[in-house]
C-alpha cells in the first residue's frame, strides 16, 4: 500500500539507508559514554532487541576516547552525536565512527568545515540534525519561534553548505516535540530534497505519551512514503524505543518481525482470565523473530472470526478455549493449559515455516 | 490544521456526536455487567479519567436487569453492547440505555427491525458496529475474507436497512485488527456516508502494540478530518484506554486536557536523574486539567530551547536545573528540589490562568 519516496542511498557502516531499502531502526544509548562497560552492555541489549544503528553522545574528549574503545568491541554501526565542539567530531571520526550527527544550530561554520573534510576523507555520512530546541540564532531572530518554515530553512541552508563543499553523504532530520510540526516539516522537506530522511519526534515524553506522539507522526509519514530511518524517542530505557519502533513498522506493514498478537480488550462477556493469558503468551513468544499472527480472544463474538484469520489463535469460552490453526478448528483446551498449548503450537508452526 | 469532515449530528444522552462537535472519548467496562457494584466503580473511574460515554456488554437477561440498575445510579451516558439476541437490546432500551450498539454480522434482520422500532420510540441512537471478526456470512461467502470492501459493504447495507425503516440516529464503526485495513475502510466509508463515524482498531493488543496501532490508525484518520468519536481498545484496564485517547487527541491538536510533558530520552550528556524526575512531576500533576506545556529536559543541548517554548520548564545541569517560565529564566534550583519546585510553579500558573 505504501509507495515510498525515492531518495539517495547512503551507508552507515554496512547498513544502507534510503533508495527504497528497508526502513532502518535506530536508538541512542543513555549510559555515560565514558563508562565503556555500561555502554557496551546497553549496545548489546539494543542489538538483541533489533536496533540496527546505535548513536552515542560524545560530549567531551574522554567520551571520544571511550567511543574509540567501544567501537573496537562491537559489530553494529555507531554514530557519534556531537554538539558545539567540532573537534570532538573529528576525534570520533578518527576513532572509527560510522557516522556523525551534528546540529547546525550549535556548531560554528568554520568548525563544521573541518568536520565535513574529515568525514569526506573517512567516507562516512553526516546527519544534519535540526532540532526545534536548538535552532540557529539567525533563524530564531528571523522567524521569532522555531516554526516549521524556520526548521526547514535551517535544513536546506545546511544541505547547501555541505554540497558547496562537495559532500553528499547526507541524511537529514527535523525534530520538533510537536506532532503536527513534525509532520508538516518532513512533508515540506521531502518536497525539497532527495536525501534520505531520519524521522523522529524529539522529547516525545514518557512511555505512553511518547509512544502515542511517535506512532502518530512516524506512522503518518511512513504511510505517506516519507522516511528512510527513524528513532522513537522515549524518556525510558532505549530498548523500549526499539520495541515501539518495530510495532510501528509492523502496524504500517513495512517490516514484520516476531509474533503479532491480536487480543481483545475483554468486556463483560469474557469468561477467562485474558489479561494474564495474553501476558503469558507474549512472554513465552518474546524470542521468536518469525512473523506469525497470533489471536488471543476472550469470547465467541469476534473470537472465532479473528482466530480463524490469524495463523493461530484461541477463542475463550467458559473455563476453556478453542484452538484454531490456519483457519481450522484444532481442539478444545482447558483454561489452565491454554497459554502453554498456544506457545507450543506457535513454536511448532515457526519450525514448520523455517523448513 | 485539521479540517473535519461535516457529518450529521446525533446525541448519546446529552453528548453530541458529529457535525463538528468535539471528538468524543468512549470506553467500555470489562467488569461483569451483572456485578452492579464493580461496574459502577469502574464507570466512576472511567468518568474521572475523562471518559464521556461508557459502553457495557449485555450478554444475557440478568445483565440487562443490572444495566437498568446501573443506569439509575450514574449521570454519564451508557450504551448497551448487544450481540446475537435482539430481545436484550429491547430490554436495555426499556431500562434507559442512551444508545445501543449492534453488530449487523450477528443479528437476524427480523430481530433488528424490532430493535430499530424500539430505539425510534425511545429516540436514542444505534451504532452499527461492523467488525472484521464477525462479518455477515453472506458477505464472507461473497468476498471469502473480511476485506475492506466487504466491511464497507456491510456498513452500507445496514445503513440502507435502517433508513428504509425511517431511522437516521445512526453512527457507524468498521473495526479491523489491521491498521491499514482500518484506515482504508474508514476513508472509503467516509466518502460514502455523512453519518458520524466511531473510530477504533479492534483487538489492538497489549499496552504498547495496542497504543501504537490505535495511535497510528486513529491519529491518521483524525488528521484527515475523519472521525467524530472513538475508543482505544487495549487488553488492559479501560482507564488506560481513556488516557491513551486523550494523548492522541492532544497530539493531533484537537483537544488539550491537562499538562503536556515534553521530556528528553536522556543520553550520555544528562547529569541529573531525569527518569525519576519526570515520573515525580507526571504524578504530581496528574490531577490538573488545564492544558499547560511543561518541559523536563536533561541537558543544555535542547533543554533551554524547549524549556523556553514551553509554558514552564526546567533544563538540567550538573546537580541542579534552571527553571524557565513563559520564556524567561526564573532561577537555578538544586536537583533535589527540582520536582517539587516545578510542581508548585505549575500549580501556581494554573491558578493564574483560571483567574
Amino acid at each position: 500500500m505504501i509507495k515510498r519516496k525515492k531518495t539517495k542511498r547512503i551507508y552507515v557502516g554496512d547498513v544502507p539507508i534510503g533508495d527504497g531499502t528497508p526502513v532502518v531502526v535506530q536508538s541512542m544509548t543513555n549510559t555515560d559514554t565514558r563508562d565503556v562497560e555500561a555502554t557496551l552492555e546497553q549496545i548489546k541489549q539494543l542489538k538483541d532487541a533489533g536496533c540496527e544503528i546505535v548513536r552515542l553522545a560524545v560530549p567531551d574528549e574522554e567520551a571520544a576516547e571511550s567511543f574509540g574503545k567501544i567501537k573496537q568491541s562491537v559489530d553494529i554501526p555507531l554514530i557519534a552525536d556531537i554538539h558545539f565542539d567540532h573537534r570532538l567530531a573529528i576525534m570520533a571520526i578518527e576513532k572509527g565512527a560510522d557516522g556523525i550527527r551534528i546540529n547546525p544550530g550549535n556548531m560554528k561554520k568554520s568548525g563544521l568545515k573541518e568536520v565535513i573534510k574529515a568525514a569526506k576523507q573517512a567516507s562516512i555520512p553526516i546527519r544534519i540534525g535540526v532540532n526545534a530546541g536548538s535552532l540557529e540564532k539567525e533563524l530564531l531572530d528571523k522567524y521569532h519561534h522555531p516554526t516549521v518554515e524556520a526548521l526547514v530553512e535551517s535544513a536546506i541552508r545546511s544541505i547547501r553548505f555541505f554540497e558547496d563543499m562537495g559532500f553528499d553523504k547526507i541524511k537529514i532530520s527535523i525534530k520538533s516535540s510537536s506532532v503536527l510540526d513534525t509532520i508538516k516539516a518532513y512533508e515540506l522537506l521531502s518536497e525539497k530534497t532527495d536525501y534520505p530522511l531520519h524521522l523522529g519526534v524529539t522529547e516525545a515524553g514518557t512511555l505512553i505519551s511518547g509512544t502515542v506522539k511517535s506512532s502518530i507522526a512516524i506512522g503518518y509519514l511512513l504511510l505517506k512514503g516519507i522516511g528512510d530511518t527513524f528513532r522513537v524517542s522515549l524518556t525510558r530505557p532505549p530498548v523500549e524505543e526499539v520495541k515501539v519502533a518495530y510495532e510501528i513498522l509492523r502496524a504500517v506493514g513495512l517490516r514484520k518481525v516476531g509474533p503479532e498478537i491480536i487480543s481483545c480488550p475483554t468486556c463483560g462477556r469474557c469468561q477467562i482470565d485474558l489479561f494474564s493469558l495474553v501476558e503469558e503468551v507474549e512472554k513465552g513468544l518474546s524470542d521468536i523473530k518469525t512473523p506469525i499472527k497470533v489471536a488471543v480472544m476472550g469470547c465467541v463474538v469476534n473470537g472465532p472470526g479473528e482466530a480463524k484469520e490469524a495463523d493461530i489463535g484461541i477463542a475463550g469460552g467458559k473455563g476453556n478455549g478453542i484452538l484454531f490453526k490456519k483457519g481450522k478448528l484444532l481442539k478444545k483446551v482447558p483454561e489452565h493449559l491454554l497459554a502453554q498449548t498456544l506457545i507450543q503450537e506457535v513454536k511448532r508452526m515457526e519450525q514448520e515455516m523455517r523448513r
